[in-house]
């Protein structure tokens, strides 16, 4: 069966988390014009699973007549013989870095097993990151104001704005002790910046969006509530936007942007380092 | 002032969030016997932005005497042709593949100024990956165990076992509903399964960990309590992955594992499919 020609068969394929091979693969892919199906094939750590891999890899050639694309990371010298062998085109994601590196450093490479995005790297900023996410997690959606002088960043905005999951990933992939508070219907009559933050503006951003976006996300949650009623979701925006204004607090609309961005972003605009990766 | 020679300043340099850069050049740079200062720069997009990074590079060239190393992904041609003027060994994480694939897909690449990590690559998997973060997140730790039938993994263990990182990153990055629900002191005269969690024993993880590594932990957060005791953990740690064993609930001990590795490793035995990335 020959399927359409842009079609490719994708394997991610690593002795590790294969995190690193995604991450490149899905950036690289993204800049063809072609339509894939992707499957990850983490901690091949033994020749018996070496060779299940190449099995599937070459049934695909054989289903598909054409030759899959692997992107591969892979520390175990056996194991990569295998893969290696299957039939298809191959992007070894470390090692085509790896050359160019040891030219210019002028060093050879010590390969580890310990690989990336394992606990043994750096055990201190890890649990430095799982103090993050605990605190960021106390600290969700107005739970608790206490213990502000630890926060890294303060987030403020209405309710579906997407305050959350972007203190939830500045926790999780920087190490970044992220608070966030959201503004509600009630708060609307005479809002201002809550006591507890006020000595803390130094570090606190607002996010905002644009309406038909809220209006349409908080109608998934609530269909036709006032709450995701066009009225009160412009009333907020308009009110919390104009409060953000008058107290100078930086504030950056997420309509467009992915939780990566928000997340990116806010640390560019405040110049947060991040902590860990 | 020259440094020693095994140190290196490291920039990864983007017009996007820098994300793909920062995880391939983690990974590459973790190969070599060196000691690096690493900065982050996303969002240059403008020529004012990318005079200003190269400013940093060659000023960093000229303090250490050495060559900084630059890892970047620069889709809009003026910032790239700024970035490329700096002294410095530069390593171009995307391009590095797109030349190969070019080859190998015979097809002229279509550079997107939508890049990876952006949310309108695929606006329903980004949804979902929001939806499974409320999800996760409305059943962190045992808060609710409604709605089970929407669950894609279950995860028990003891208090401080990697439940909620775990849980978190499987909603933030693949897009998984995770469940977890953890077994505490007053459960363990007669510890059993959950009835709500019985009917879905089938999607059921344990988690555990070396008696140590809890003591540790819980010391860190409540020093010499019965708690953090080492009669408590180790009574603790015994009867749940006694009761694991007994119910035949595969389980994973999380001491060397960082969340990633917990992560990927149980979507492996789970056979769950990595929802996006």
């Amino acid at each position: 069966m020959q399927r359409k020609s842009n079609f490719r068969d994708v394997f991610y394929v690593s002795d590790g988390t294969a995190i690193t091979s995604e991450t490149l693969g899905h950036a690289v892919l993204g800049q063809f014009p072609i339509e894939t199906h992707q499957t990850t094939h983490p901690f091949i750590e033994t020749n018996e699973r070496a060779e299940q891999v190449k099995t599937l890899v070459n049934q695909s050639h054989e289903r598909t007549g054409i030759k899959p694309l692997v992107f591969y990371s892979i520390v175990i010298p056996d194991v990569k013989v295998i893969i290696e062998q299957s039939n298809a085109h191959f992007y070894d994601v470390l090692n085509v870095l790896v050359e160019p590196l040891k030219h210019d450093l002028q060093l050879e490479p010590e390969p580890q097993l310990q690989r990336s995005h394992s606990i043994n790297k750096d055990a201190a900023s890890y649990q430095d990151r799982i103090a993050a996410i605990e605190y960021t997690l106390a600290h969700d959606d107005g739970i608790s104001l206490n213990n502000l002088d630890q926060a890294d960043v303060i987030l403020l905005g209405v309710s579906r704005c997407g305050k959350t999951p972007t203190s939830l990933y500045l926790a999780m992939q920087f190490g970044i002790r992220a608070v966030n508070y959201p503004f509600i219907a009630e708060d609307m009559t005479s809002l201002k910046l809550p006591a507890a933050i006020e000595p803390y503006r130094f570090k606190t951003y607002g996010l905002t969006i644009d309406i038909e976006r809220l209006v349409a996300i908080r109608n998934e949650r609530y269909a036709n509530s006032d709450y995701a009623s066009l009225e009160q979701c412009e009333k907020e925006l308009h009110k919390v936007e104009g409060m953000f204004r008058r107290e100078a607090i930086p504030y950056l609309n997420t309509s467009s942007l992915s939780v990566e961005e928000i997340a990116t972003r806010l640390l560019d605009i405040s110049g947060l380092k991040r902590k860990m990766c």
